[in-house]
């Protein structure tokens, strides 16, 4: 494998043309599109035009006029597709850590005797950090049981009261099988919650057809919506009616603007809403989504993988012997959209990257990053990358940055 | 008084260089800003850099190079003297409704024995949507009590957990003793949690003065944020160390990139966020925040007053035999900043306007909401709205819109 094979392999890629939907900076490798993705062309004008047109001159009737009121459901059904939901089933709202409170609470409020709530050891912090909140907040003897991936099925019991799983492990990028874990809980009568910060865009979904029936995730990371936009939250149709929110506010009302003075929950998923969105992350986050647009996942997800064995191969030549150890899954069905390394020095070399103009991340402990973007990256990009690691590696470039105190932000 | 004197009056007057903070649209007399501020000068500019270069060009590492990590804080910072509180109060996080959930469940939880939850009738509905919510969620008996504006005090008892009060009616704008009300409160051993969607940037507030423990708000309205715009949540220091949050995700976490594997809480107002901030949304409350930078409240409150004066006494002039009852308190002393009216055809009253070019808004039941905001109102402005509406109502143009349908949003 040289470059000019890489470049053959951009030259014939039929997903090649998607890179022209992003607005990409020059002279950047960029692979950190799984912490947060890149910006859309046209999603610039068009928040520009947000704030200056509909805001600056239509002012409240933007509400209506610029449809901002159902923008979060419009959302919503362009996110369906790209993550196997119907329409009806998706709405942007919150943030992640919300939206998580906001499923988990109202399940575990409802689980009778059941009181273990179960976690994935070594997922994303806040999800057990919120997971912790409730127990601590309804006061009824539920007890956060934190069980290895691997133990995830032989931990469920008669006393398990609800399962919240993320899809993509967001430091290894290992990927649970979700229509296989789904079946199995609910077989035991275990209502499960999805985390897809690591999956939507990354990977295809089929949430329908797994008969998931509840899940969120962010979309800022592959989804391209842009610092913080706004999160979204997916309950199935057949689930619906059987949820009652917990965080009632306006927007979950079943008759909004007639100000009623008693509350009365939708019967549509805009129970999952609480107050006004936040609408100009909400055009962000529906830019991004747009940028999915007639991208079928399977496309995605076949180029993702040339992408990430790629990677594997030229680090396995070229890392290796500098103690470069493969923290992702080998095995390509089990990972997600990222290629992750072990390295004692991770955050200096990933400090050493970012001075050449290569963005992976870091993340304690001693992981290396790689997020693998699709929509618009090129297998040039995965040669240069691991070129530039290489020759940190070889001109020990790094040490420089070994000392290097920890950012508040890694 | 004639429209040359109020054109004296604005050429006279020591705030009418505050109207050039604004980009306002042409030919529209706006009196909805009470329910969505305008466009600050600068804003579309300030939020096309955070998309374009921020997050166009650096990416995640617009995080630390473009401070969007602290940015919550320091818009809570500059926020901070507008409502008379001090440095590390205030953070701006999620919406009003998630705001009110969390500092009133967190309350709630530990109200032992006390069991009433009070709220003023009336209240804007998404503040007793969110009560019922929480009562149903915890589960431990707690009862809502919906209490006349003139019955707080009377009602509070050794039995009372919490006060939700709104320091300005969103429909008439009546206000509340909110120092009085906040010793009484106290004293009776009862937290209290003020909604100051209508007064902040309204009304001059002295938060630590009256000893107000804690406090949330939008900054959409008077502070002029944009569309949903991030809300924020104030904790006084004396409260600080006593508060412990229920919505407990990792930007609310004392170590947050440590990724550690337990809970443990921020001792700073930061453990009222939750989830990755909303950062458009984030940058347009803040340039909205800023727009009140070096205008002292009182000088805001004078012209305030003289605008509602001056609109109350020429609609009493014109309108009071077309069946304008004044709905707000004419006691200036009690009021806000809006100037509200009963008429049983207040809905195609307010379409009338509206099709006219004069934006006030429409509340049920029949209230006519005209929002007095005077960094960007002028007394010609006040003039010409009164004058349009007595057309109107002279030439009986309101009756065309008397069938007309109510839209979705009011």
């Amino acid at each position: 494998m040289k470059r000019l094979d890489c470049k053959a392999l951009d030259d014939n890629c039929p997903m090649a043309w998607t890179r022209e939907r992003f607005d990409l900076p020059d002279d950047l490798l960029y692979f950190d599109g799984n912490s947060l993705g890149v910006l859309p062309a046209g999603a610039a004008a068009d928040i520009a035009q947000t704030v200056t047109e509909e805001w600056g001159q239509g002012l409240i009737r933007g509400w209506l006029e610029a449809d901002w009121f159902t923008l979060a459901r419009r959302a919503g059904d362009a996110l369906a597709p790209v993550i196997g939901a119907t329409e009806g089933e998706v709405v942007l709202t919150d943030s992640t850590s919300v939206n998580i409170f906001k499923l988990c609470a109202a399940l575990m409020k409802k689980s009778g005797q059941r009181k273990h709530v179960m976690m994935e050891k070594d997922n994303f912090p806040t999800d057990g950090y919120i997971l912790e909140g409730i127990i601590d907040l309804l006061g009824r003897d539920h007890e956060l049981q934190i069980v290895p991936r691997t133990e995830i099925v032989s931990a469920l019991t008669e006393n398990t009261a609800l399962a919240l799983l993320t899809h993509v492990n967001y430091r290894t990028g290992e990927m649970f099988d979700m229509a296989d874990l789904t079946r199995t809980c609910r077989l035991a009568g275990v209502p499960i919650v999805w985390d897809l910060c690591h999956s939507a865009g990354a990977v295809p979904l089929r949430l329908n057809d797994w008969g998931v029936e509840y899940a969120v995730g962010c979309t800022y990371k592959f989804l391209n919506g842009g610092p913080g936009s706004t999160s979204y939250a997916y309950i199935s149709r057949t689930a619906l009616d059987r949820f009652s929110p917990v965080l009632t506010g306006w927007f979950s009302h079943a008759n909004q603007f007639g100000f009623e003075e008693g509350y009365r929950e939708a019967d549509s998923i805009n129970k999952m809403q609480v107050g006004t969105p936040q609408v100009l992350s909400l055009r962000g986050a529906y830019n991004g989504i747009m940028s999915y647009s007639d991208v079928p996942m399977e496309n995605v997800r076949e180029k993702s993988l040339k992408l990430s064995n790629l990677f594997i191969e030229l680090a396995e030549e070229r890392l290796s012997h500098y103690g470069f150890d493969l923290a992702s899954p080998r095995d390509a069905q089990k990972r997600g959209s990222q290629i992750s390394f072990y390295h004692d020095e991770g955050y200096a070399i990933c400090q050493a990257l970012i001075a050449r103009n290569v963005i992976p991340d870091y993340r304690e402990p001693h992981i290396l990053r790689f997020g693998i973007t699709p929509l618009y990256m090129r297998y040039v990009d995965v040669w240069d990358c691991v070129e530039i690691i290489a020759d940190i590696m070889d001109t020990g470039a790094w040490r420089a940055f070994q000392s290097a105190s920890r950012s508040a932000v890694t």
